[in-house]
């Protein structure tokens, strides 16, 4: 089976391709949120190197956030577009759930964050507790990071990644001290190699391209300030 | 600090660049040993998206093997006639090491295998004890599988990963049962995004260009039949 995973939710974007179960072609790029213009060359990319046209991939997976609004919509719709020219079905990718496939193994808590401005992280915990995918500890949300900590569990060991790490990292250490640790800078960030691994697993729940939706944890702004307008009586 | 990695050591190719402890750019490729035509374009790509030349690099790495002797010579030569041109310094990264980075944390022993052919694997054994790179249980070394995993520490969970897992690992759960656990296909193969981790934490160990040497750990084929030769008494 071929799956082809892309990834724009955040500042980075990134595609890979899985074969049989083999990660052939990975890249993941961070140069500024120019998502609109990279991400499809990529893909082209990661298919032509394996000699492969889009209508040879079995299964698309799309992260669908959370993350950036505007950077999930440019993942998803790529990927829907794809699988719908092809017909074939897609799977939605978790981004936090991708970040803490980076991390299997890991004897604790992971603890992806992710920068959600306005003073707050999208956030979610999960454990290993086999070989397959990461339990979940904690749903995802959208939280100031204090909140987030205090919901995590205690006196266990807390790895942190995702792109809020940079931000975070120092409150994160005076709140949790020794228990939490910093994912290595090969790790911290979402990797379409990851959403792979899970569409792999959850093949069996992809759905006809109309129907993925993104997962948005709060309304955009502009739905927000439209909201803000209409309660105080303003027009459209 | 700019840290560009390359990686052609086995069946993968790959790139990575490292700004200020962060990985913005990161290609892994695994299409047939093409190294000597994908390699460089890699290297370009990355630094191009990032808007960078090689003069703008502060560390080149180079993964040294153990690996494809062909292969390995194709990344450390590339690497070192970059940094040569651009008066800098390179650190050569060991290929099971790198491997060992992609499980940080993980709670039991990390074997990288790698196929030698010949019915050897190029193998080692990690193990993360704080946070920062694993450290060795068993030295690199070409054996057979079933003499490096009697030297093993008894009673751990062993992690294997490496481009060995796909040939091996039924072997590999036969003779270990359930303490032997195969990483997930985001995990199992060379980074150079581990390797520029690990250049990053040893950037005080590069060499000058012309130092790096490869790491064979046996004769190339071509000098074992040139040996075996002369002991026949032949000619050259």
């Amino acid at each position: 089976m071929k799956i082809l995973a892309v990834d724009t939710s955040g500042p980075y974007a990134g595609a890979a391709l899985m074969e049989d179960g083999v990660v052939t072609h990975e890249i993941a790029a961070c140069h500024g949120l120019t998502h609109s213009q990279t991400s499809l060359p990529m893909i082209e990319q990661a298919l032509a190197a394996a000699g492969l046209s889009p209508a040879d991939v079995d299964l698309f997976a799309a992260v669908t956030g959370p993350g950036s609004f505007t950077g999930v919509r440019i993942g998803v719709c790529e990927a829907k577009g794809l699988a719908h020219a092809c017909g074939k079905k897609i799977v939605g990718v978790d981004a936090l759930e991708a970040l803490a496939v980076n991390a299997f193994g890991f004897p604790g808590v992971i603890c992806p964050i992710l920068d959600a401005r306005r003073s707050q992280v999208y956030c979610a915990a999960f454990r290993f507790a086999g070989s397959g995918l990461p339990e979940r500890v904690l749903p995802d949300e959208a939280l100031p990071l204090s909140e987030f900590l205090t919901r995590l569990p205690q006196d266990e060991t807390c790895l942190f990644l995702g792109d809020g790490l940079k931000a975070h990292f120092p409150a994160v250490r005076e709140a949790l001290g020794e228990r939490a640790v910093s994912a290595p800078a090969s790790m911290a960030y979402l990797r379409a190699a990851s959403a792979c691994v899970i569409a792999e697993r959850r093949a069996g729940e992809a759905v006809e391209p109309m129907a993925l939706e993104p997962l948005y944890l709060r309304a955009p702004q502009a739905e927000r300030e439209r909201s803000a307008r209409l309660a105080r009586g303003g027009g459209e």
